[in-house]
């Protein structure tokens, strides 16, 4: 993994755990298996404890490692690095996208709870006016805002869709969840109510996005969708630009009757000249749901107790299977 | 009240309920207690449903009011309109602060998820450049964001206090709690470290004011407190501006060592030349965390409850103790 993050995913305590796991420092990450050094430290390894950065594992990789019995990545997708030959020899694999899911589904949460009362546009008003707006007038001006018997539609009970469910429970929301691969009890357990994505698009006040990037996915929001979105309506991407077309989006946001609040679009980063950057109904940031800061000690902690389970013969607790990998991130 | 309330809070369903409660249609809202058809109005009513722009209810229109047993209040504080008078006489009186405090809660959740991921700050930094940064520069930069291992300290174990560490339960952060009328074992119901007002500013990442606006409480949070704030710390209120010495504010805000998210200042409405709106590390909203659009109708409902339990002679649920009076909001 890059060099810069092993001080960041194993902090502190969780530092102490590692050396404590792995019997020693295991030394300045691999950043590459090319040299006489990496591929000797590669033969000698019996777990390679992955992470942002991490060189593919190959078949030539693979060959230089008599002794791997499996790959524990301290971040969310193991597709950048792990390749089927690794499935292919029986190496376990885990993923810390559990853990890189919570950050993600708070970031959701919180940006859900501001848009269903119109925060952002109500920050906007008063600092483009310097005045309040009197709180009689804005029960006039906009009726539908607040938390209370709103409807948040969410795109895909992925882990982060899962968990962004689960942290609405407190709110008095209702929750559409549409997902190909959700049956009706599925949907039940988690508070929701199971939709197509035509309902949840038309019948939600806010529209949150937690579905993989594959091929089947890009471009599922399609214009029509947007079009039957609700006035004042929100639309949330912390997921990927991809899944949106991102020409219908533009054209929604520019007629004004939604909102967008996006951690994500395609291309990834916003150009400099996209007419997001200039609508008043668009809120960007730059794709900072996921796990920052000390965030990336629960990845690091995550990762070290599977290390632990592997070392200990016990089964991992976020094994990937390979054959769900097409349709996860 | 005011003549555009009641057809937010008793909209729908709980209008229906509330005609039901009382027998028919309860008529246009009393707004003064002046005029013969009002005062016959007054002289008829054995509960006063009462909100936003309720006329006081003084000796003079109490004499007034020979049936009155009970006001209900569909709004927070009672402070405008009720006197010592109304308790004298023994009739009871109940507020919907509870009901109240839950969108403020939400709105403060909301805005510490979001403040310790400093997201206000990258997203000013994405729009300023137009130009993302990269993840691991991120690291570099901002270690110490995210919503793990942080620490919240709440300033008043008020009922939008006690919400807020509820709502704050399933996040990986502790919650310090300030209240010279909360004991070790009340902090512990709550999750949360009782700690004096000094160590909670010293040692939280985010803090967040619930106290009431008392006399007591006016500049309770000072310059002291402010400097004693960690760099990158976010101060929050969404209580009242008077708790807060708003000249050292500005001061400490113009260091640039911390945030503010202000939904209240003194003035409440921030005037137009004030400092507080050319800062970047202010965010400032026009009091709206309190109940508006359809948080309304929680409010029009928990009240229709009440006057409901009135006539059916149970006691109330959220009867107003006026020994309180001077402690609460």
């Amino acid at each position: 993994m890059s060099p810069r993050l092993p001080a960041r995913l194993f902090a502190g305590e969780c530092g102490d755990r590692l050396r404590a796991v792995a019997g020693g420092d295991p030394g300045p990450p691999l950043t590459g298996f090319a040299t006489a050094e990496e591929r000797e430290r590669l033969a000698r390894a019996r777990v390679l404890l992955t992470g942002w950065g991490s060189p593919v594992l190959d078949e030539e990789a693979l060959a230089c490692a008599p002794h791997l019995v499996a790959v524990v990545h301290a971040a969310g997708s193991v597709k950048a690095h792990v390749t089927p030959a690794v499935f292919d020899r029986g190496i376990a694999v885990s993923s810390a996208a559990d853990a890189n899911a919570v950050p993600v589904a708070e970031y959701t949460l919180a940006v859900i709870l501001l848009a269903n009362k119109a925060v952002p546009a109500l920050a906007r008003e008063y600092r483009a006016g310097r005045a309040a707006v009197g709180l009689l007038d804005l029960i006039e001006e906009f009726p539908g805002i607040g938390n209370y018997g709103k409807t948040v539609g969410l795109v895909g009970a992925s882990r982060i869709g899962r968990r962004v469910a689960e942290l609405l429970r407190p709110f008095d929301l209702e929750v559409l969840i549409s997902d190909p691969y959700l049956d009706e009890a599925g949907a039940v357990a988690l508070g929701a109510r199971r939709v197509a994505l035509d309902e949840l698009f038309r019948a939600s006040d806010v529209v949150s996005l937690h579905a993989p990037a594959t091929q089947r996915t890009r471009g599922m929001v399609t214009a029509a969708h947007l079009a039957a979105m609700r006035p004042g309506a929100t639309l949330i991407n912390t997921a990927r630009g991809s899944l949106v077309d991102q020409d219908a989006l533009v054209a929604e946001l520019r007629r004004g009757r939604i909102w967008a609040i996006l951690d994500v679009t395609e291309p990834e980063i916003t150009p400099p000249g996209s007419p997001l950057w200039e609508l008043p109904n668009v809120i960007l940031t730059p794709h900072v749901a996921g796990s920052l800061g000390t965030e990336l000690v629960r990845l690091g902690s995550q990762a070290v107790d599977e290390v632990a389970r592997v070392l200990a013969g016990t089964p991992l607790r976020h094994a990937v299977d390979p054959a769900a990998l097409s349709v996860i991130a």
